[in-house]
């Protein structure tokens, strides 16, 4: 049996369960019938259940970012970007949102995105002293709240949660409503 | 043993449980000892898990909305009360998000806050008929971007959550974002 093959069964299949039932909801006996993998080969690879976690959520994470660039010229375009990444990829902001309650009750949710966060407020604080975003706002906050706004809908959303099932037009006048509303809130 | 006194340790025991480890997590025998109330008499009170979770959750939400009055005229100011509660009553976001996430994975939140949803979609719709709020936006988006934006830092943010363990002067930094960017957002 190919080591490659088995352990992106294994990723896959624990990908859906734990965007499925939590860190804690999880089940390795789950995820090693769902890989066809037997649960020595799965602890071998990733070690212990929240060690398969990190692996799966740090390689969505990563997929993520590369996915969607940056754009601090255009915060309403990266805003819609990411609205339509959480309606491509549902599971990364399940996955996420499980890690917030199970792991990071308080502050920064998670140091491995540092210096990524860091290097996004270097760029909306070039910016703001180009005259492109509100200077008078913290480029932290600035961030904090256009990632917010692009996860209105979000599977983590106390309002409506949208998915690529709902008519496209409901989906058009959202994207357009978070521009328009994005646009709005950075600009100066 | 005074039945009102016991249903209120139970539901307080309840409320931390869940807020702690979500629905599928919390442990009817640890909120029986937390609550120094025997199993029979909890299950006899408030039914299994589930509905005793339903209990929990619906007196929060009620408590919620009563004491966060809706103000269309002032959605900034409606945001700044969001964002303070939040801060008070981190428990509530956190058994939301865990609902959100183990009971319903898209679309409508909760059919029991419909009629309140309602509501303050027609108030919306009135203020931007009054000239008060951008009438090119449909009240329903909205109302969950504003409520996206009180929540950019709550327990369930992917970026940072505030607590009232922050100093005085972030949190006074962040409320005072929220209320220029909501007022711009939803500006005429």
């Amino acid at each position: 049996m190919d080591g490659a093959d088995t352990r992106r069964r294994i990723l896959d299949a624990a990908t859906a369960e734990f965007a499925a039932y939590g860190i804690a909801g999880a089940r390795v006996d789950r995820i090693s019938q769902n890989a066809k993998a037997n649960k020595a080969r799965l602890y071998a690879y990733f070690g212990n259940k929240d060690q398969l976690f990190d692996h799966v959520f740090g390689e969505l994470a990563h997929a993520i970012m590369t996915a969607v660039p940056f754009t601090p010229d255009d915060l309403p375009g990266y805003a819609a970007r990411m609205f339509d990444t959480c309606l491509d990829a549902p599971d990364l902001v399940r996955l996420a949102t499980w890690a917030r309650l199970e792991r990071v009750p308080a502050g920064e949710f998670a140091v491995e995105l540092r210096a990524d966060t860091d290097s996004k407020i270097r760029l909306i604080a070039q910016a703001q002293a180009d005259g492109l975003v509100n200077p008078d706002l913290a480029p932290a906050d600035i961030l904090s709240m256009v990632m917010a706004m692009a996860l209105a809908w979000s599977p983590a959303s106390l309002s409506y949660t949208a998915t690529r099932n709902d008519p496209a037009t409901d989906t058009d006048r959202r994207r357009r409503a978070l521009v328009e509303m994005v646009r709005n809130a950075v600009s100066h």
